[in-house]
């Protein structure tokens, strides 16, 4: 079996490493051009990604001759913002208010109504905090609209939560769905730093193991799922999805007996899935920027993965986990 | 950190993946030429090995220039059975009779006080029963002796075993030892076939590692090995070593929260070591000649791993590791 992924990044590197516990075999695919990848591909069982911002056009093309998991109609919700909210919205999973901005007038309009602190994103291309700008003040607008180069944007409510989490779900070609315990994030400056595993609370389990159900079976979705949201008491508010392999699942290579790449491998090639048993209490800590150099003390019940990444500020080089196991 | 394994099968590839969780760079070597060797190792911190049949002289030029783990004198003895077996009566670790044979004459004397049926193998390069013929009757002397093509030979009083077992062992640069629990297996042929773990027997545990304490301090030896041992009733005698990560330890890689391979290299990286702590209980199977075209019932709590290469008549070309997590 062999399975190409668009992109060869970490999330890449990661699908590949445990590719090679399954015996199947990867190639990671950098270019974007349809002939160089359709060449490329021609020995796979089945393409998928590393990362939402590819050309739903091109991924059209390529389902014509290959299944591509998740498929374009995911990928074309997840990569705009105005669309993840409004399939959140219609799936009556709980959102921030939003609206569409297309003008400083939309803007003006949205403010009235949303109110302040907001946050003006957007609608494209967004991640680790990039294209995102918080408006304080109503006399803010303007300038905020100018910050995010008058792009089509979404304006959300500011929510005062109390914690992010994550959920890391699958699916397989067969709907065979897995769900692992919540993941607690800690964000800061826009990018995830410090994620925890488990976080135990079963009201909030089964809320969001509900929400991404219906998102799964809205969308006929393939592969791993990483569902972001804020806890305010009770609740889960949506902040956003991310159809594929996601950065606060890296713990659980350590922390489960099969980790969020060997599912997203099983459901993408249609193998079983492995319901995931705690193994271990994990902590993992990205390392952003530059890798430090670490002492033999380092290493004690930990993993150190590093990508191999240049240095260059607010980049993700690699990731550190922690265990300890029960 | 970068480690250099003089060799390129599979378990310098096990030791590649596993490196890769602890942000350690490999080069696996195929070439036997010193100076080849030495410019791959320039960069390197430590140098390993994944084979003991490499030329102890090399190492001993190697080493002049860097650490080599385990060093030359363990390889000597492990690559020689006459040493080895001597080295276990030194230490009075329980050996079948055995007596060094150079000639038809040598073998005659010791069948007729070894007694039949016996084992002749060859002194050196014997790996997955090569190298082996049984004797049962006193008058298969001279036809033994012609199948090992008159090579310097050991002659061992073959052991009416229950039963089979290994003890994978770690000892870092610093001292520090970990031992994993016993290992059943299951030879064909003169190939191990099955492996199972735990192996849970307090006495026999306990025996294991005191042989294994007294051959790691007696060689001070550096890196994980596996110690093969035949089981008669409560008493272990001992079969052979493997100075380096062990064909039946593939197993803890699903069964413990650190892989033989993860020790093996905090050993010669002199990183803390990880106790192992039992995750869950592990088949494996080694898949001998052929990779067979497997089925996604097959992957159902399994790992499976192909080693890529050609087919061939009782080449390991993989394994499939199952895995029942407690």
């Amino acid at each position: 079996m062999k399975v190409a992924i668009l992109g060869a990044g970490q999330l890449a590197q990661l699908l590949t490493h445990s590719a090679y516990q399954l015996g199947v075999e990867t190639v990671c695919i950098a270019e974007n051009d349809f002939d160089a990848i359709l060449q490329q591909v021609k020995d796979c069982d089945v393409i998928t990604l590393e990362n939402e911002n590819v050309d739903v056009a091109l991924l059209e093309q390529l389902q014509a001759h290959k299944p591509v998991y998740p498929g374009s109609n995911t990928i074309a919700v997840a990569q705009e913002r105005f669309l993840e909210k409004s399939l959140f919205k219609a799936l009556d999973i709980p959102t921030p208010p939003f609206a569409k901005i297309d003008s400083l007038a939309d803007l003006e309009a949205a403010l009235s109504t949303i109110g302040v602190p907001a946050v003006l994103k957007t609608r494209r291309f967004g991640y680790d905090g990039k294209g995102q700008t918080v408006i304080k003040k109503l006399s803010e607008a303007k300038s905020a609209w100018e910050l995010t180069g008058k792009n089509p944007a979404i304006l959300e409510g500011f929510i005062d939560f109390d914690f992010e989490v994550s959920l890391i779900a699958a699916r397989s070609v067969s709907g065979e769905l897995i769900f692992y315990p919540l993941i607690k994030n800690t964000h800061r400056d826009g990018i995830l730093r410090v994620s925890e595993s488990p976080f135990e609370d079963v009201h909030l389990q089964q809320l969001a193991e509900s929400y991404v159900q219906r998102l799964f079976e809205e969308l006929n979705y393939v592969g791993v799922l990483g569902f972001e949201f804020f806890v305010k008491g009770d609740s889960l508010i949506a902040n956003e999805i991310a159809p594929r392999v996601h950065n606060s699942g890296h713990l659980t290579i350590e922390g489960f007996n099969a980790s969020q790449f060997e599912n997203h491998l099983r459901a993408v090639l249609n193998l079983p899935l492995v319901k995931p048993i705690l193994q271990a209490q994990t902590t993992m800590h990205n390392i952003i920027g530059a890798f430090p150099k670490l002492m033999p003390a380092d290493y004690i019940n930990c993993h150190v993965y590093d990508y191999g990444k240049e240095s260059r500020p607010n980049r993700k080089v690699g990731h550190i986990t922690q265990f300890k196991p029960f």
